[in-house]
């Protein structure tokens, strides 16, 4: 049997519902009614919709529903409700523990044989400039840059107070590594066994890209922060394609080494370029980002192995119609 | 009858006459003949040509036309004349002349209930960093920021000099927001009674988007300016969507309200998202902007609506199209 | 008889392929094999391989090839080697030669009228902010800025050692041109004798566009490079379409004066646009540019000539395809 697609209303839906509708599939879009607010005004979508909240959601999903997590699912879900539950799911079910704690997420890259920027234990080992992040899939938020290990325990224990970090040691503090970020989309195909390369985004940050073009003394006097507000698409030189390639494979085998079977569908590695054209790779993301939104006309990347341009929502449509279609959709979902 | 659309020979024109042609309406390009040639380049554009200058265009124009207002339109031939002139107008036509000073243009904003950005009368006003703006579309020239009093007295007193400023109250001076830029793209359709969100875009300008990058040394002797070269596209945050959305509906709303019978056709409002994801508008276009450019080969925003990308230019044509099908060109006209 | 497209494996050659394949035209793709195993990965893709390495790989084409030259071609089997092979080549032979060194790089864009910067014989000379460059196809490798003629010596005389140039002479020494940059591309038509305007990029730099974001301290410290990493899309004012083609055309008719028959297929002249709006060319590419790639689904400017986008790898693909089928293959290639 065909299962729909249940997909929470935000992050990247537009071009879930948008594509499996191209693939034949069905989509239940799940979440509060002012979310769902935003697909209903654009007719030539084709959902249904399950209002709910929170945790509380999962248990509304039927059984003929697989999820496509985003991360508004992540975050206002939980990926411990979305590891209880029993709702198959799109994806690599294990993969979300792994990726909620920078220990684990850090280690998994390394596991994977990329280059990482050298993380600091705790505030006091700072001795160069790093940028301090917050747990979860917060758009950025929060994340400052110093290197200054007093000014960092002093800000990591104001959000402990308020409320937005359980312990100074669940933050990251990474080395702050100068060159360009590109994020590399990735589609891995069980069903094929192939890892496909979906796309490339560079993040638009406020107030960091606000600040590189703001009057001299507001640079001097306002610190810099990192919320994602959108996405540019970018294309790298195609001697690049490879190396993102094998960085992909590798971490793919890495996550079927410890979390078999692997991942499933569509990740994201988010990386530094350096000047000398290395990658230092300083996170990942278990699921479909938002940056793949900046192909919502189609991908030319997915072109090169479908020979038609098409979403990241589109692919994942048909990976799940594929699986349907061979009966194996335990082989796509967990 | 179905009118051609007489559009000014630059800013957005090719969209114009390539989306017209694919609707099966007819464009009459006009302008001096240094601009017209340029369209005359690419064989793939069909359109007739009114060779004219200034305010006398209007009066060359038949009346089987229709203007399609852009902002070289504004800028070269005057709101006053397009008030006066008896040839129809897609869109608005007594929005030109809200839109022609700052005082109005910014209490159009407030209207609609959307942040602004603090205003200050005159220059002994400014306690703080801000943006000084000169009237009309002339595409961000003669813009600078300044946090002093008089060095912003004895730059509009220049520019007043040099004639291109009536009087220093013609200016804007506007708080400084910190936060990144992000111009948001609509068409209000009069026929189906729907906004359309169109897209989004960023601008590429000289030389502040140089000295974001050039060498220490010339960042610091070098005063900002402002002249708009391009555009880039941009994809916001899916849940940012939503409140584009409804600035747009509110700015719809208060057209209405205070200039029957509201806005018609496409129209911009631009604004700094900060690192709280607030949106500020600090300035709106009442009718196509350039950056609508990006999308010549079609915005998947409109996509969502219509079934298949298509450009600003199209939508326009369709509009018209559909007006006259219906016998109610007078609804879309002003 | 209809020739195969020879293409060296990196840079752009994703884009000839694929356009090649629409056109109906063979491609063999060439290089070292851990260059060739890219292609391999897209199904979609179809081509002959031979693998080769470095010179070697002219004497390896047939006689039933002609070389489409790009820029890696040109960095890493040299142009000497390509003007001394008898292979044929889409594109003007003798104008690799004038693209090798700096001297006669800008000589040939003043000889087309074209705005330059000014230009420093040696270190000694420079009295203002400079921006120094090594030559060849390095992708922007060891470019830097200054202003301090000691310094810029004492750099130069490093690369000296280290082998990455043969004279201090052979560096280029610009004015460091404040504005912002943009990358025409252009393909010339000898088959039509027409110019066509086949769109824009910019260039996304590490580490110059990773230090306009980086924390202050580090701002202060790191000196700027400008290695490329990858390719934005960018779309200027309408109304700097036609300085563009202008341009271009201009750029045309001074290769037919001193490189006849002049340039053939792809181009770029790369240039800072001023807050005049003025163009400054710094450099151009007498061959297919990667800023290219930003147009994998297709230019919407090309769409302007030929009613529907490509890339501007179909595009050569086409111009051999019509010369082939006219019998005029000796009219496209030197």
């Amino acid at each position: 049997m065909l299962p729909a697609l249940a997909v929470y209303a935000s992050h990247s839906a537009i071009q879930v519902v948008e594509g499996a509708f191209r693939e034949g599939v069905g989509v239940v879009l799940f979440g509060p009614s002012w979310r769902l607010r935003l697909y209903s005004r654009f007719p030539s979508l084709r959902f249904h919709v399950v209002e709910c909240m929170g945790g509380g959601c999962l248990e509304r999903l039927g059984d003929e529903c697989v999820i496509v997590p985003n991360g508004s699912l992540v975050e206002y879900v939980g990926w411990e409700a979305l590891e209880r539950s029993r709702v198959p799911l799109f994806g690599l079910r294990g993969l979300m523990r792994w990726e909620s704690s920078w220990g684990s997420k850090m280690r998994l890259l390394r596991e994977a044989g990329l280059n990482t920027p050298r993380v600091y234990e705790n505030p006091e080992e700072v001795d160069t400039m790093v940028i301090v992040k917050l747990p979860g899939a917060k758009g950025g938020r929060g994340y400052f840059t110093s290197d200054n290990p007093e000014e960092i325990r002093r800000r990591l224990e104001g959000y402990v107070e308020a409320g937005l970090l359980k312990s100074i040691s669940d933050a990251a503090i990474q080395e702050y590594v100068v060159g360009v970020t590109m994020y590399a989309h990735y589609f891995y195909s069980p069903l094929l066994k192939r890892l496909e390369l979906t796309g490339f985004d560079v993040r638009y940050e406020s107030n960091v890209d606000a600040l590189a073009r703001a009057p001299k003394r507001l640079r001097e006097v306002i610190g810099q922060s990192f919320t994602v507000v959108g996405n540019f698409p970018v294309y790298p030189r195609e001697a690049l394609l490879e190396s993102f390639i094998q960085a992909g494979e590798s971490f793919v085998e890495a996550t079927r080494r410890v979390i078999p079977p692997g991942v499933i569908g569509p990740f994201c590695l988010e990386c530094i370029v350096t000047e000398e054209l290395e990658l230092v790779f300083f996170e990942f993301s278990g699921r479909i980002v938002a940056g793949t939104n900046v192909y919502l006309l189609g991908s030319p990347y997915l072109a090169l192995y479908w020979g038609e341009p098409m979403t990241v929502g589109r692919r994942i449509a048909k990976e799940i119609r594929m699986a349907s279609d061979e009966n194996r959709l335990g082989d796509v979902t967990t």
